[in-house]
């Protein structure tokens, strides 16, 4: 609340973000022990190991670093707002990199398994995200790097933008629960019920990313973590034509 | 954004909260459907067509009513405060009586065909969100409908309690996700990648609930659709302790 006091508000952001840290970085690291250790390992030979590479890039570059590149929006709040755009499209294109290559990973596997693509919840929610995500980012491109659009339709789509890049996120952390839940059936189903170690590490895994998700809700849309106006940053960006232009009072 | 003309902002709110019933109303129908048609249809015997009671009260309680519990302080935006606050705990009672239905049927069922309970990510996810939605229904009552907290923290706690609500709804949406890849894994996992009708019909109901959640949290995260702030309101609703008597500007 804005009757919180600052030092104390300033505290409680960086132990959010701190955990948000923590929490991407454990699911990052949860998928790996699962593929790794309970899957076999990493491979790109078309085998089973292929498919493993899926969920470690799909956790890592739409959940982990599309978290992280909104979040660098409030970490650097203070910062010119060029450099941080600069930061969030760069995190954002190693996260589309990392996205590429999940999705290659299990078509291929797919492909020299003869398994049919497309046809679960999974893959139709999955595939949703990675089209809107690749949507937002070419969008987010046009718009706010090499802006082609006037200052008045960048500061409308702003909020868009920023509403649409949340709803990503979510939907990466949703898609990621189903291939969590669709894995562990094609794997463990006759054991799951009597909770094995894997079955427990996937399900931990799968609680990880939801609290992501939640922590990183939170500080995006609590209005005392958003960028506060600079009207200096408009002479310093000027030849960037960032959003502040467009004389809009909100900051992604 | 604020440029909007308010005819077409007006217009733009009324389609969009149409377009939420419809979805809302659909996910009902479709998971009745399934449950009725695909998976024989319903009773309370303890046999399989008891656990179909579930999906169908897990999405009308936990999501349609829910949703639309949250979304009357949109749509009747100009309405005595005190009245809408009501209609929002009445809703929600009758979504938790919804929820509890639903949870026993599915535990029943269990005990009757001796599977285990919790086990699964859908039931680790699920619960937590049951938890979560009981542990916001006692808040919401103690703090806004009987409020025995004092104005400021009831001012502090609003938006934790709108934050909430909506992460409610979404973990909502996902744990039926979870329910609707489960049931589809258990019952038609060998024709499941044929695409036979049942399904897509799951398929289909999963992308619904996902479009109600985008378009309830839209509605309710834009600023231009909030509760316009009205002084009157204070003492309309003086005896009723709304939050306003604490000076917040924010409403929920």
């Amino acid at each position: 609340m804005e009757e919180a006091p600052p030092q104390q508000e300033r505290m409680m952001f960086a132990g959010m973000v701190g955990a948000a840290q923590v929490l991407g970085l454990a699911s990052v690291v949860l998928t790996g022990v699962w593929m790794g250790h309970y899957r076999g390992g990493f491979a790109w030979d078309g085998s089973s190991y292929q498919f493993n590479v899926h969920p470690l890039c799909m956790v890592l570059g739409l959940v982990f670093l599309q978290g992280d590149a909104i979040l660098v929006y409030r970490v650097f709040r203070n910062e010119a707002k060029r450099n941080v755009k600069i930061l969030h499209g760069v995190i954002h294109l190693l996260a589309l990199i990392v996205t590429v290559v999940g999705i290659v990973a299990v078509f291929d596997f797919h492909r020299a398994a003869k398994i049919p693509d497309m046809y679960s919840l999974h893959s139709w929610c999955g595939m949703l995200t990675v089209a809107l995500f690749c949507t937002q980012w070419v969008m987010g491109l046009m718009f706010f790097l090499f802006p082609v659009a006037s200052s008045w339709l960048r500061a409308s789509y702003l909020p868009v933008h920023v509403f649409c890049g949340l709803v990503l996120v979510v939907m990466s952390i949703g898609s990621s629960l189903l291939g969590i839940t669709e894995k562990l059936l094609f794997s463990i189903m006759s054991s799951y019920s009597t909770l094995p170690a894997e079955g427990v590490l996937a399900n931990v895994l799968g609680l990880v990313l939801v609290l992501f998700g939640v922590i990183l809700c939170y500080l995006i849309t609590r209005e005392e973590f958003r960028r506060p106006p600079n009207p200096e940053e408009e002479s310093l960006s000027v030849h960037f034509k960032t959003l502040t232009e467009g004389g809009s009072p909100h900051s992604p």
